[in-house]
């Protein structure tokens, strides 16, 4: 084991200092005007409790006072205005002055490990629809007849849905499906089926994997006007090639999801390979494609 | 089997549409200043394909020229340009007048599926350092006790680092870990080890798995200038709750990742069980916590 000193750049501060006492120190210790960045990472801090207590419905509503979240929290006051302004920024809470602060929205859990449709997965929270903006025949941009396994000039069926649940706008997601099965999706009622349920009952197998990949990114202005979400805000964009059970590779989605409304979640399982530690999911050899 | 018509709000159009034919029209076919929200859409679709392309490294460096371009996908060279520039909003590519168009950052890829941390899994991108802002023991928030499975008043020991590939700043790191394990590491070398590999030392056992949750957040000032983003630039934040090999969880950490450097990556595998097509991840029971 090596004992290098750490080399701390701040002497050690952080939102309820012990150095080695259990009793809470009290707020006004911490608190410290001269440190501003200090003080702007103990609001990040408060923020991301906070945050994760709302998202798991952990969190009362109306919120704790700002004197009550000082002191659960060993900080200064304006460490717990900057928190709640934080999260107010996000669109997660409102404060009324003299009234108190709320939770204005909720986010829904998207679970990561699982291969599931979006009304599959909020089965329970609401109805799902879908306002289909576009669903046509179309020969792809090489790259995506590439990993739709196509002949060059095969056409594809091209979909671009946006997602409600209820009257709350999620996600819009652009699709490109596999020509044979595309063709039979075009003649179902996309407004609220998942596409996923859809491929399994016209190819009468299951699907077999995805590859994901997760970017967040900020909302153009043409998005965020779709997405009924602010200019600028932040979005999550996930890339998904779905493959059947049998390996063919037919659904290449892009979708944009509402940063402020939904969460990605999943487990992950550490096993040992060999001698080194490698670090595999679930089970080897699981990847797809 | 459902027939119900699609009902389209816009008229077939795509970025090539084909109409069962599989030649393609021209580009100025599709073409249309009067749907400006159609000719958005078919930016976004160019730029969702170029942006995977150059994630992926198969996009060429210098990009193609914008007519080039337009011919590809088959849209009009304002489609192009307004793809262009979404890319270049986003960080991703540069460009200089007369000259073209440029990849200006690669992305890293982090594995979603596997229980790893940062230097384990940019091996061979380069090294990872980690300017450790804050190390100290401290009395965590109730919230952050109770995921670590502490006695009220019990003290954690707190981690403040911000974690480069070379010189790009990629992640900034909270951590909040048990007591007896976070002791020990405060003497050992923070700077260049992933706490993973540290608490596997330590313990004398592996990490047994994982609870995470990724959401999209815009940068705060603070968090902007530490990361070196453009303030408001879209951040991925993941909360992590990991545990030892024995269930006990010992290490919180919430990690803000530049969402212009990472992409998180993740295989997923639909599983039958049962009657009802139930989706799980890579094996039953599984779910950690």
């Amino acid at each position: 084991m090596t004992a290098d000193p750490v080399p701390l750049r701040q002497p050690a501060e952080g939102p309820h200092p012990a150095s080695g006492s259990a009793h809470p120190a009290s707020g006004a210790d911490v608190a410290n005007g001269a440190r501003s960045i200090r003080k702007a990472d103990r609001a990040r801090q408060v923020a991301d409790v906070l945050r994760q207590q709302i998202h798991s419905g952990r969190c009362p509503d109306p919120l704790p006072t700002e004197a009550e979240l000082a002191a659960e929290f060993a900080v200064s006051r304006n460490a717990v205005r900057e928190a709640l302004a934080l999260l107010r920024d996000e669109g997660l809470i409102g404060r009324v002055p003299r009234v108190g602060t709320y939770v204005a929205q909720r986010k829904y859990d998207h679970d990561l490990d699982s291969l599931r449709g979006l009304k599959e997965t909020l089965r329970g929270h609401g109805e799902v629809r879908n306002e289909v903006r576009a669903a046509v025949r179309l020969v792809p941009p090489p790259a995506v007849a590439n990993r739709l396994a196509l002949e060059p000039g095969e056409s594809a069926v091209y979909l671009e849905r946006l997602r409600y649940l209820g009257d709350l706008p999620l996600s819009l997601d652009h699709t490109y499906l596999a020509p044979d099965i595309g063709a039979q999706i075009l003649d179902c009622d996309l407004r609220s089926e998942d596409i996923f349920a859809l491929i399994e009952r016209i190819s009468g197998q299951s699907l077999g994997s995805a590859d994901l990949a997760v970017e967040a990114i900020t909302a153009d202005i043409h998005s965020a006007a779709t997405l009924q979400a602010p200019e600028g805000s932040a979005l999550l964009l996930l890339e998904r090639l779905t493959y059947l059970a049998d390996g063919r590779p037919v659904d290449l989605e892009y979708i944009r999801m509402r940063g402020d409304r939904i969460t990605l979640r999943n487990s992950l399982v550490r096993t040992a390979e060999g001698n080194d530690w490698r670090l595999s999911p679930h089970g080897v050899g699981q990847s797809a494609g």
